[in-house]
């Protein structure tokens, strides 16, 4: 069997690695020929994990087609979030948590989507449907992925499957899940080491709705000032990637996982298809406060995508 | 929970029919609230089953949002073989073993392909992986719609899977699935009772390949003469629904399920992009033989989508 690469997203956060890893790991062991790698470097909270049970980053990859012919993806599916070419490639197996958008392939494959908070969550199911016992440091990157994604269990996104792997892998991997994941959170909250560049696009993702190409980028934070006292920067650098990657516009969710709630800066148009998303007006800085949405999968794509429509 | 419909691809086969019987009762099991339903009439082979196993045909339905806001699709996932209104509709499960092409959802969803000879397969992994009892004489549908997929496990797209749940299912269902299957794959192979639209569309599917409309029927048969000894009624037929449906090309796959070789039948243009696909040309009669092709899946949709693209 010919080697396949086994990757998350770009802009990868903490399960687009972690499941690849877990993913690469599970299909090896099944007889597969498989090696983790990831479309770009660790943030900071995924370096805390990683670092804390002692496993190493995957390899960067730019493009996949000059190693292998046949992928797996994990974490996503729509290419515009995946590997540049993609589209000379054979997607053979996909593990993901997200809506199904623009994925067409030539020939069946091994598709497992589900609705839960993670993709770790989900790996945690394959491991066990196949028997295979997980070692304790995936264990600890794993639940570093769920705690990451239901930003500790508190995300709308959080299912019962969530919370139940939260609990078994915590013991797999012998750690208090609580004390430790608001420590991984806290680390990928430094924001003042970020650049501004770094900061609105590292976790961003592109997103096609009606036609019109927009970015949406997320950051978490336990200060909101510490986004918005350098809004100025921010918008410029916005603008800029709007101009170099042609998207139409760009929005910007800073999150303050302490209190759940979400401020969104938009720059480039058209805004009033956001307002009419969210239904209330951005104020004369461009911005509209969303109290309670942390989720950019279940609270922000979903009533974009009505408004693009 | 709201109720929510289950059903196969237009035109349904035995899996289709099946496949959406199986899944409804699993989900159930689980707690959804759901009913089978079907696209289309059951055809001869299905019938055959059905009274085999003394189950009811599901019911037919033209749409399905005027009952429900949400479906389950089995054996399929490409909007145009399913339901005519799908897109006012949330998908929330799809259980499948077809390439994946122009399915695009919202929101997350439960998405279960696996890369076997028929759907009924992974629905069977299911029921295991929930600890879920089958009752024996769905046992036996869903033994018939593997048969009835792999062509009693001589199709190309035979797996293993697919072997190991013939013989699980068999020993549930308590019938000798060898001596049964033929008999099943026989009742289906009934032309001379079917009109000649039935003959070329009744298992007929929709592809969009390279921005054309593509119809490919299958028709099972015992002597390929009980097929071409009608043909120009037949092409009649085909180029009155390319005519009225829109389709560029329509393409009549008959196979012997015997020794296991086709022949194709073409109608519409471009033809020179099937003799691409094939390698070979038609003869005076726009037809070709292809010896060893049974598998509209894996050897007939693949080299064309190639050719198309």
């Amino acid at each position: 069997m010919s080697k396949e690469l086994v990757f998350g997203h770009q802009n990868p956060d903490t399960d687009a690695i972690v499941a690849a890893k877990a993913f690469s790991y599970l299909q090896n062991k099944l007889g597969y020929d498989t090696e983790a790698v990831a479309l770009g470097e660790p943030n900071a909270e995924t370096q805390f994990a990683l670092k804390h049970f002692n496993e190493p980053a995957p390899r960067v990859i730019e493009q996949a087609g000059n190693e292998v012919d046949a992928v797996m993806l994990v974490d996503h599916n729509e290419p515009q979030q995946s590997v540049s070419d993609l589209a000379d490639l054979t997607v053979t197996h996909v593990v993901d948590h997200h809506r199904i958008a623009n994925f067409n392939t030539a020939q069946p494959l091994w598709y497992t989507a589900r609705p839960v908070g993670c993709s770790s969550t989900i790996i945690l199911d394959l491991f066990k449907e196949n028997g295979i016992d997980i070692p304790a440091n995936l264990a600890g990157l794993m639940l570093s992925a769920i705690i990451s994604d239901t930003l500790l269990l508190k995300s709308p996104t959080t299912t019962p499957a969530d919370e139940k792997a939260v609990k078994e892998l915590a013991q797999i991997a012998d750690v208090d899940y609580e004390t430790y994941g608001l420590e991984m959170l806290k680390a990928g909250t430094d924001l003042a080491s970020k650049s501004d560049l770094e900061l609105v696009d590292g976790d961003a993702k592109s997103f096609e709705l009606g036609g019109k190409q927009v970015r949406v980028g997320q950051v978490n934070t336990v200060d909101l000032d510490d986004v918005f006292s350098r809004q100025d920067a921010l918008e410029t650098v916005m603008k800029d990637e709007n101009d170099a990657k042609g998207y139409d516009i760009f929005l910007l969710l800073a999150t303050n996982i302490l209190n759940s709630n979400s401020e969104l800066l938009v720059v480039g148009e058209p805004k009033d298809k956001v307002e009419a998303a969210f239904g209330k007006k951005l104020n004369d800085q461009n911005r509209m406060s969303l109290p309670g949405v942390v989720s950019r999968k279940k609270q922000v794509v979903p009533p974009l995508t009505d408004a693009f429509a």
